[in-house]
């Protein structure tokens, strides 16, 4: 064991360990590396970049808000009370030193996962910290940390631009008035900064509160959405609203990929049903079904693209949800029939060439056998790239040995770092970009690639393909 | 990055980077490249090696034909109609010469796939063209291939012998005459060239031309095949016609591995439905799992290897089924239950020592899960290649890695190259060998084979496996 | 190809071949290979250590109990008669020498499996026998496995100490009155040797005693079984009497990982109609999936380790049952749902300070998908070893690569050898252990993990793990 060097600091981490790999992989790194970033995908605060204040404590910015790590420490029996994590009793939770605390006793559970590498990268390039979280460490470190988020340079605005962030996405719902981004119009940010089109408050029929989103979508459109004709005018006033404000994408969360193409008189006894409050979790499946093949025609109208992120089963605890609600890190993936799901949709308007559907896959067995043939075939699909706990370098090692061959390299729709942490998002775009560089750097070893194929690739992955997959500028 | 040399033709492509796997397999390479080739299943068209005619143009050749290739083409935007690809209408498409130009200015796009692996190699052995396809060199590169496709040596049955195919297995299903056989025998090439039985015309039920073809099928074999046991009796009849032009085989391409093992009186209500066109999509499925069953039993009879294609959902896309029929690009893998699907056939006659029934598969998951574990306990099962997308360097590697220790290397049926591709055989089968040693090279590194035992099973991997596992002499 | 030495005895077998992660592997392996075994799941014969016989001939230590090898030489058409394997009929079989010469003859079948390399690997240690095993030296090893095993220090006892055996599980029925454990009781070695409360007797409705079974159940514990409460009763005394016999865990075999919580009353009316044996399969799953919720329930109250052995489709070829009973090859892996199976135990007490449910997974796909984010998340999973056929260089490098990353490598229980064969524990605890350092060794290259973590981390999956998953003092 020759190397005494932080492991997370070391300049080849994560390219390949042995020769001929390693030098070309680093060769292609070295002119990847500081690309600016694409982050067409993502659940930063747009309030951080429109108010521009500086970040709270260390606790608040790191620990509370990353159910990746909350998850692991409750895992291994550690109580969201003693992290802080709020209850919606409002009964008392450890406070921000404290929580710190726990969490820096237990950062040795994190070794080798991808949370430990974000949290490690962002210590070092925002704080210039070097040690290791632990117990010892914890109390200096959250002073440090502490005392340099009031500084200039940790502003959310001067991050984007050290970051060397090109354009950012945020997530907004259909409802939401969009205050954040008139405030970011009016300063001249849009364009760095975008939202996105995410209409699941009013498309996910699951929802106790769909009838009453559907009846605001209606008030704040103008349109009678208790018609199927005008449900569909209220999305396209609302999706031209939100272009706006930068959006070149809508945004879809669903369980399955399941889409529907019914007759209208289908439709129009399906939203009765929805707006009375009498439909079942089949009803509902199938108006979300619907509302998604909706959203492609929309699409092929407005050039918006569509992003489906589907799989995960939201919500599995119903003791934490009850006591702390959603995205506390109870969320699970599940299987997923591409093929099937995406029939009617595909067969609807799948040869359109002004669509382009982003696919997001939590069922990694669906790259090689499902996703892969059907990007390789459809020119409105591409697949999206690995995400959330694939976001990895494990995971994007299995996404390119199972895509690559069949999709091939421009089906693919780059870098996504699909996050609410924005101190992690270069680390995320540098582990993929180290990834995509040793996986190029290893075929290029075995004489799969010639040299300028391999360099042209690792930017057209690393910058270009994103650009490409969300139209740009 | 210190080669220039074209990737695609250097001549340790595949094999590991690094020593000192390397140097082993390179040496295990060396020992079976230039083995003769088995080629007991593929889609080759019979008439070449009947009428020994010249190819046409090379957009007939390398383009039109290769579902591969087209599929990737059209999924970045690229029409059917500038590729050449004729329609049912009659309308009018791009001629050879500039559906090529379209193909090679768009080349780039095959960066990393089997595709391209294929067509350099094939380009570099038969042509000796060794520049990269592009939009510059596309109209150099079509001379140079149209002006050699007159020649002898280019001729079909010249390729045959120079590419050394010891036997090749060509596909008919069981209605055809066999005419382009029955001239090959003729010459004395069977034996060389053999046809294989492909029953589905008779089998599959979701065809409308079932009753029709059943009805023909009787005709055919002077059999009453509105009785169950005419039925069989006919396709008795006609393997045995089918043997008499080599065939060592039957092959059966089903969406699913579902078998059935009714009641005789089943047997024939359900053929009485089929007959008269009352049968839903269910009778269908089941009729077409008792077919399995019943070509198990009289493979048990006259002793021909039972393969099954299972697995793939075809014509996905109607808007090109409409256009273009089927075959191009629109079938996609779905997921397979093989423990379920195969239970009725396998309790009927899983133990009979005279059935082999080799397996392919599109769905990896089973691969470790349920065919290795099959094959390593049914006497009656073997595991075929990987097939399809699956055909490629990833491919094999995700195949091995998940088949061999529950297997064994003995269960698995060698390599087939299944292309309607001629001039891809070479370049496929250099693929499974590069591959094969490249495994057994890394194993032998981590000192799990010794090197005697990884030179045997190279060449049986590479030629002995798929003569014994296909019974030629 | 520069070695000649027997691939099975390379000190580096396993351990990556390249620098420079082979130096650090190496050096890991040396920290960990002498460590005490923990083995606390497996099915050894307790008999042999109350007892302390010296074993039978060397077919019926090495050949007829093994399953794994047995199917193999089935897969390649060698008869069980010709195998030495006992018929229900009482009919001939052949016998001990003869049996094992066919084994012999016939052991280049197991090239590259992990059969071969505990066979491999119990030869070298226990016999001195570095010799292959073939048809040539078939007769010559027979003799001196049959000399030695009368030696003391091939006898039972011996062996444990031998090979470090720290603590070993036996696996008993729950109407196992557990003779053996009190034999080992009264020598003093309970403790070293424990036994595992394995219910699937009075659990498993599906088995055609259910009924009598439970019967017994209520005399054995003097309960009224044929109340709902009297039977989760005579359990709780049941597990009560085991942990007397070193019971530190519970072990479950069920075909899904189904689970259910029922009112009272549905419990009581599904009790009625098992034990009137008016239950149909669905009701028979649902008794099972109940039982599985009730264990959980007493091991909150007992501190018990509860293991789910899930997702194998038993005697799937009627035939050898009809003919040699179970465990004899013919089980195969399927699909299983994790997420949804286990809703109804977790939501019920998921988040349970005292519970430690071990989840052991036949099916790979639910590594990254369903296992690691669920072990990640709930305090009360871990995630078993690889398993079965998964107990093998590639399914622990499989296991390792799709799990680490999510549930970390602390909610990971450490290895079990889970094996009938007394002889093959070292050897399997020795692949792990090469491949735990294998793995650590590659990240480690890889400046992922630092030095000194990736000794922690050798340490803590080669034994410290195990023994903190099973509550072990």
């Amino acid at each position: 064991m020759t190397s005494s060097a932080p492991s997370h600091l070391h300049p080849d981490r994560l390219l390949p360990a042995s020769e001929p790999a390693k030098s070309i992989a680093r060769e292609l790194y070295e002119s990847v590396k500081d690309l600016p970033l694409i982050c067409p995908h993502g659940h930063t605060d747009p309030s951080w970049f429109a108010d521009n204040q500086r970040f709270p404590d260390p606790a608040s910015l790191f620990l509370i808000p990353d159910h990746y790590v909350l998850r692991m420490l409750r895992s291994r029996g550690i109580s969201y009370d003693d992290l802080g994590v709020p209850r919606r009793d409002g009964g008392p939770v450890a406070d921000s030193r404290s929580a710190w605390q726990k969490f820096a006793e237990n950062y040795y559970l994190f070794a080798g996962t991808p949370s430990k590498t974000w949290i490690d990268h962002s210590f070092s390039l925002a704080f210039g910290i070097e040690d290791e979280l632990s117990g010892d460490t914890a109390s200096q470190i959250y002073d440090t940390i502490d005392k340099r988020l009031g500084d200039a340079d940790l502003l959310p605005r001067a991050l984007l631009d050290s970051f060397k962030v090109e354009a950012i996405a945020t997530t907004e719902f259909a409802l939401d008035d969009l205050p954040h981004h008139q405030k970011l119009a009016t300063d001249g940010l849009i364009g760095q900064v975008r939202t996105t089109y995410r209409p699941d408050d009013v498309t996910d029929a699951s929802r106790p509160a769909i009838a009453e989103n559907i009846k605001k979508f209606g008030e704040l459109t103008g349109e009678d959405v208790t018609k199927w004709d005008g449900l569909i005018n209220a999305h396209r006033k609302r999706r031209e609203y939100f272009r706006k404000f930068g959006a070149v994408a809508t945004d879809h969360g669903v369980p399955t990929a399941m889409t529907a193409d019914l007759e209208p008189s289908e439709k129009q006894a399906l939203l009765d049903k929805v707006l009375a409050g009498r439909h079942d979790a089949v009803d509902a499946e199938l108006f979300r079904a619907q509302m998604l093949t909706e959203m492609a025609l929309l699409s092929v109208e407005d050039g918006m693209v569509m992003q489906i992120h589907a799989g995960s089963r939201r919500n599995t605890d119903p003791l934490l949800f009850g006591e702390r609600g959603p995205d506390k890190g109870a969320d699970i993936p599940g299987t997923t029939d591409y093929v099937g799901g995406l029939q009617a949709l595909l067969g609807r308007c799948g040869n359109e060439p002004n669509l382009n559907i982003i696919m997001f896959v939590l069922d990694e067995t669906t790259y090689a056998r499902e996703l892969a043939p059907m990007a390789g075939y459809w020119s409105s699909l591409q697949i999206g790239p690995p995400w959330w706990f694939h976001d990895s370098p494990q995971g994007i090692r299995r996404y390119l040995d199972q895509v690559v061959e069949t999709a091939g390299f421009y089906n693919l729709a780059g870098f996504n770092d699909d996050t609410r942490a924005l101190l992690s998002i270069p680390a995320r775009h540098d582990v993929w970009r180290r990834e995509v560089c040793r996986f190029l750097g290893e075929w290029t070893a075995e004489h799969r690639l010639s040299a300028s194929t391999a360099t042209e690739l690792a930017k057209h992955l690393s910058y270009d393909a994103a650009k490409a997959a969300y139209h740009l500028p």
